[in-house]
């Protein structure tokens, strides 16, 4: 990634079990993300700040909850150089949090990535790769007190859309493409992110420092 | 579908060019909806009361906007009988209005069809398949002119969410989440609609009627 960050690589992990706005929401903001602004704009990747893929752990068709049928763009094995990773949620984070060569595979990339992310049960995978170790982090509202069994270390923020400290945390689902918008606000200037919210529509109401949030951490 | 309505199928058209959150948003919102509240009840489909699918032209891997990669669980030759069919938008509706396969598919569909729904440019496939002759209807802010372009006889609804007149429109992208929820508090009552934007995190604020739209239209 340049320095300027004028253009970034956003890997979005997918897996068997993916809840899919967890992973569809982010995917949305982040490749629909245009410096300039309008429909036009759109149509091409010319004003893009982000190149967006899907990573999973193999080229295989993976199936999200409710059984969406996704074909990655990349497997571990041959994943482009990621600046952003967004790592999602859902029931399949359950058995993922076990799976060694996911877990290595999270804790290489965000050595190396500017910016590592979770959504809701995604913060587990995050945990057991001892990225929150001894941070503020958020989680499905469910998942709270699985996060401290991971680690013990990490403070829970409970009731808030997504945390940031360092590492950027989520709570369910639609609250993570809240955290897109504002990783976009931080990237490329609130106008940017705003005027992509336009575009699709979404009822975005800004970063938590204007809400009285601690941090960056926005009121759920 | 039984009568009851206990159980319906429930079609997301996808196609090449097709916005993620058009069809990723509602296909969370009636994949997630359970009758029986909780986590619990989001592991199997047994409360369920509608099973989703995705149904494409062919049978094939789809690109969606951003180069998302889905593979449809159906084709127009092999789908199942569909109940509730949602049309997504996105830039591949431009080519699609002119694809006759899939105009006459879409009107064999609602011919049949409990509901017929739109997301976004979704309702200009609607429009030329004659399904919002002399309706009201909205569509994408950036598309209001093309919509009576396709068929003149056609109320467009500015500024509002969606737009219930038998056909079921809504406004762009994010829209389209609102709506399926609406869809679902007809089907299943609010309690099941509001439950299910609890579980996933998503701030709905509930039908137009509440908010003084007409009818079942919600400002945007």
């Amino acid at each position: 990634m340049t320095d300027d960050l004028k253009y970034w690589n956003t890997a979005i992990l997918i897996f068997d079990g993916v809840e899919v706005l967890d992973f569809a929401g982010p995917y949305e903001v982040f490749s629909r993300t245009r410096t300039v602004p309008d429909f036009e704009s759109r149509r091409s990747e010319d004003s893009a700040p982000s190149r967006v893929f899907t990573v999973a752990p193999e080229r295989r068709e993976i199936r999200a909850t409710g059984d969406l049928r996704v074909m990655p763009h990349f497997s571990f094995a041959d994943a482009p150089a990621i600046d952003l990773l967004l790592v999602p949620g859902g029931f399949g984070t359950r058995p993922l949090v076990e799976d060694a060569a996911t877990i290595a595979w999270i804790q290489r990339v965000a050595a190396s990535a500017q910016l590592t992310t979770s959504v809701c049960t995604g913060a587990a995978l995050l945990a057991k790769a001892g990225l929150l170790n001894g941070k503020r982090a958020t989680t499905y509202f469910g998942s709270y007190d699985w996060l401290t069994s991971i680690d013990p270390t990490i403070t829970v923020e409970r009731g808030v859309r997504f945390v940031d400290d360092g590492i950027v945390s989520s709570a369910g689902v639609s609250a993570g493409i809240d955290m897109a918008f504002e990783v976009v606000a931080k990237r490329c200037g609130r106008e940017v992110a705003e005027e992509t919210a336009r575009y699709i529509k979404y009822r975005w109401e800004g970063g938590g420092e204007r809400r009285g949030g601690r941090g960056l951490a926005a009121k759920a």
